[in-house]
């Protein structure tokens, strides 16, 4: 949708190159997918190791495990290996390390540790011939081409859509589970397509991105399949935009930090059209509304929008896979906000595009 | 150390009373190592089932299951037994339920799909005769007595005093670790009693309380075992001080919402005295300073001192138990800051004692 006035920044156009960059991945990985289920079929758990933006792709990947393939999913803590070098016994456990470069030295070294302690290992990065692929039992690498600005955006979308793949080929090992469609996902490019095409004409972003600018915090929230697109919004929002935001689960965030919600720190909502959390979603933005404070929402159909100051119309999706499209909203708004409050989306400062941790 | 000047809140009254609370929790439960011992002989790994504050002590009993018992620990997603009703294989597994009350009924329910997956049950709760304790395999009560202030401080050292215990009991089980010196978690009342009377006097608190009164927002980081308590400051202020507070691991903080920090946004960097996680703070105590912004230290010895604006000295307890100790600042603190607000840190806007999520 590049028109005369479209946006010049690189996040900008990467957002925009989502829709080829997703059909590429899952031209690429669907057809692996019995090579990932033959892997998967000897454990009977999933360990994710991430950090970052990859680790908010985990969260996704860790409810697609349990709720669909009915896995008991765990989030690595890194430092258990790099920092304490405990040793766990992880035979029966698949480890999916997670990193847009494969190049994180703790993360290829947490996968080589989860290895050493008896698990598989599966990568999901964007970096063909990296350590992380080149080290993983079975690596799906993810084609979304060269992302230059440092807020990732296709390289996560991607990284879900892969996450989608081992969803599906772990389910295919689970007979007690209904079966997952992968007609659903082929469709995901098109709808996100579709998507890019309604948030720059008619839908309107700029209310919320006004909301937005006027404030030093919010908190972003969503639960189930969504937390991961609302915890990954909360994050873009830190990094290219310097606001407070913080990421909750509905629950969560009624556990305490729902007091910080006021009429300077608004609720961004973010709910699949449909599934067993839009009950919770029309609640939650119903008593932030109630408490005086803004609510805002991404998705979550009319009956979320009727709670909210402003809504915006979300993914077309099932709701296994709405977080793919919830996040486009996010990017966009966090693109957006960046150049209004006169920052570079593309070099948020101290972050460089490949972090280094140990 | 009560003063004519002390301050009145319950919060205070529940802060100070926390050396007699965790002698009688400690007397009540270590007799029962053998117990729980007992119970977790035939399981493998640890699924922790928690909500706020709980949560947060979750985290720590997950570092202690792993680095000092050798078993994989994972956070449960209670919306995945709740919300989306999905059955897992969980033999094998010990399930950890932790809940102040003992009457959250999204815990007590999680509790129980986990008993009917398979798993053995351990509730860690300040409720007798709740139905946590009541339906569990093993319930380890602490001896908190009454909480009447909302935002959790007895309770929340008493239940590390509880999975203090239990991971002395998990390691009993394995003989590759290190034997745990349960002495070490005896002598830790005393030494919160001798940092209660310090923070008294002589180390003064107001730096940092003006400090964070003057911000709108703040980074509190910990890794390892202090991430625990350093989740648990970031909620007390979100909760009790309405402050933009976004706890952080050091890596998680390193991996883009680092951009966040700024003059108006400091960071609170909280660290044993000792350990293999004290260089990570120091150095990011200094990269943090060498951006302009303010970095607080609470612990972390001289090294971290040197690296800060201001810092509080620390517990003097070994890694393993100074979360225990790491959190009395961050308590009183918030403590001291609501009132500093003209807040009354007993009654946060719209939270109860018991929150009911489903």
């Amino acid at each position: 949708m590049t028109t005369p006035d479209a946006p010049t920044t690189n996040m900008w156009a990467e957002i925009e190159q989502q829709p080829a960059a997703l059909r590429a991945t899952l031209d690429a990985l669907l057809p692996r997918i019995p090579e990932v289920a033959a892997l998967t079929t000897t454990t009977r758990q999933v360990l994710f190791i991430a950090r970052g933006t990859s680790d908010n792709a985990a969260v996704y990947g860790s409810y697609l495990a349990q709720v669909r393939a009915g896995r008991l999913a765990t989030l690595a803590s890194p430092s258990v290996a790099t920092t304490y070098r405990a040793r766990l016994d992880l035979s029966g456990v698949l480890a999916v390390a997670l990193s847009q470069s494969g190049r994180t030295e703790e993360i290829v070294q947490t996968m080589a540790w989860a290895a050493d302690c008896g698990a598989r290992t599966l990568a999901v990065t964007n970096g063909p011939g990296s350590p992380l692929a080149t080290q993983a039992d079975v690596a799906l690498v993810t084609e979304a081409g060269i992302e230059r600005a440092v807020p990732a955006t296709k390289t996560f979308t991607t990284q879900l859509a892969a996450l989608a793949v081992l969803g599906i080929a772990l389910n295919a090992d689970e007979e007690g589970n209904p079966p997952i469609d992968a007609g659903e996902l082929r469709a995901v490019p098109d709808e996100i397509e579709r998507l890019l095409a309604d948030y720059a004409e008619p839908t309107d972003l700029s209310p919320l991105i006004e909301g937005l600018a006027a404030v030093e915090g919010a908190v972003v929230s969503g639960r189930g399949y969504a937390y991961s697109a609302a915890l990954e919004f909360a994050l873009k929002l830190k990094e290219a935009c310097y606001l407070h935001a913080m990421g909750l689960s509905f629950a969560d965030l009624l556990h305490g930090p729902i007091a910080v919600v006021d009429q300077r720190t608004p609720a961004v909502i973010m709910a699949a059209d449909s599934g067993p959390t839009v009950e919770g979603a029309v609640a939650l933005a119903h008593r932030v509304t109630e408490s005086g404070a803004p609510a805002y929402g991404i998705g979550g159909g009319a009956a979320l929008a009727a709670e909210c100051a402003y809504a915006l119309p979300g993914p077309r999706l099932p709701e296994w896979l709405a977080p793919i499209g919830l996040i486009i909203a996010g990017q966009l708004l966090t693109e957006a906000l960046a150049r209004r409050l006169d920052l570079d989306p593309d070099h948020p400062r101290g972050l460089s595009k490949v972090t280094q941790t140990s």
